[in-house]
């Protein structure tokens, strides 16, 4: 029988991975999230901070606007960057082809389409996101002021939205590209996890899967 | 205590309304739709084919796009369009003051928003919405090709994405402006608003409202 499989996107601040988290330990599946840069280093070779950095954000391919003999072609900046995405990418079929799962980011659900993953779209309010921030962040972060983390906060959406553009033409937080969007603005974390676990489960019982 | 409030926005073909109608049955609550395009009907004098042609469309207004003496206003057409609305936006905010209630349609969420609204957008794939349209048509409509049908659900879309311009800069469609989307394709209404409906209640409750 196919895994059920549960993909997370999210915008940063709204506490998707949370509802992920969450979520897996609802439905006693397995999460994983940070867990995949540490195989997909292990796998290359490559240092985890590179990885990260990589992971969501796609490579930094600069397309040439003519094409001739003025275009050079710099395959040694790009090359370990698609090998990172490559690798992440067959680790992410693996995953998908061992156990049920929530998978958080990395573009999963477009990854792996072909699993029938349930699709989840996590938002929230800019007020809200900047709380959440803002109760996580570290001490030397706290010195950033609402603005910059705004930035910072559109900085790593706009990232995420790139590199899905790398991979498919639906658009990163366009519902159509999703089986349910949640505003996690004003809920308490237990509360709205309580009640969407059923109804994901819900979906993939009446799939038979 | 206030009023629990749902609003349902939809894409036509999505089974919004059909979401709205089994969720106010299993919340045991009232129920609006076309029953508002009777009140107001009764409300204003006028017949309800031409509420209807309003309700959720707007009015035919003619921007000048050079104020003078050559702009003419043609008062006698738009007045009775935007009474219409008029009447329509005090009727809503009389219903959520009467009951707890579910309302499809009619711009509710933003009228509304004092009332604090759990707002629902339903959607659904093309191919989804297509079926959808199909299976309850009427033997005169069983004529249209599948491309007059695509263009009729955009129509219809295009309209109340226009009616909701009127009232405010939120975009309609866009996750932002509500609480939870739903991608209804793919599911047995009867299951999703078995699910569907505790998440709701979840929320109110988790409000003490």
């Amino acid at each position: 029988m196919a895994h059920r499989i549960i993909t997370v996107s999210r915008q940063f601040g709204s506490g998707g991975r949370e509802v992920g988290k969450r979520l897996a330990e609802a439905l006693g599946i397995a999460y994983y999230d940070r867990e995949i840069i540490t195989a997909v280093a292990q796998q290359s070779g490559l240092a985890e901070e590179y990885i990260a950095s990589i992971s969501e954000r796609g490579v930094n391919a600069y397309y040439p606007i003519t094409f001739g003999h003025t275009f050079s072609y710099s395959a040694g900046i790009i090359d370990p960057q698609v090998e990172v995405m490559s690798e992440q990418n067959k680790l992410l079929r693996s995953l998908a082809q061992k156990s049920d799962c929530v998978i958080v980011g990395r573009c999963a659900d477009v990854v792996l389409r072909e699993y029938e993953p349930f699709n989840l779209f996590i938002y929230a309010d800019q007020d809200s996101k900047l709380e959440r921030c803002r109760a996580r962040q570290s001490d030397s972060e706290k010195k950033l002021s609402d603005g910059d983390l705004k930035r910072r906060m559109a900085k790593v959406d706009k990232d995420r939205s790139r590199y899905r553009a790398l991979l498919t033409d639906s658009r990163w937080g366009d519902p159509a590209a999703y089986h349910l969007c949640v505003n996690t603005t004003g809920w308490e974390m237990h509360a709205l996890v309580d009640t969407l676990a059923p109804m994901v489960k819900g979906w993939f019982d009446q799939k038979g899967k």
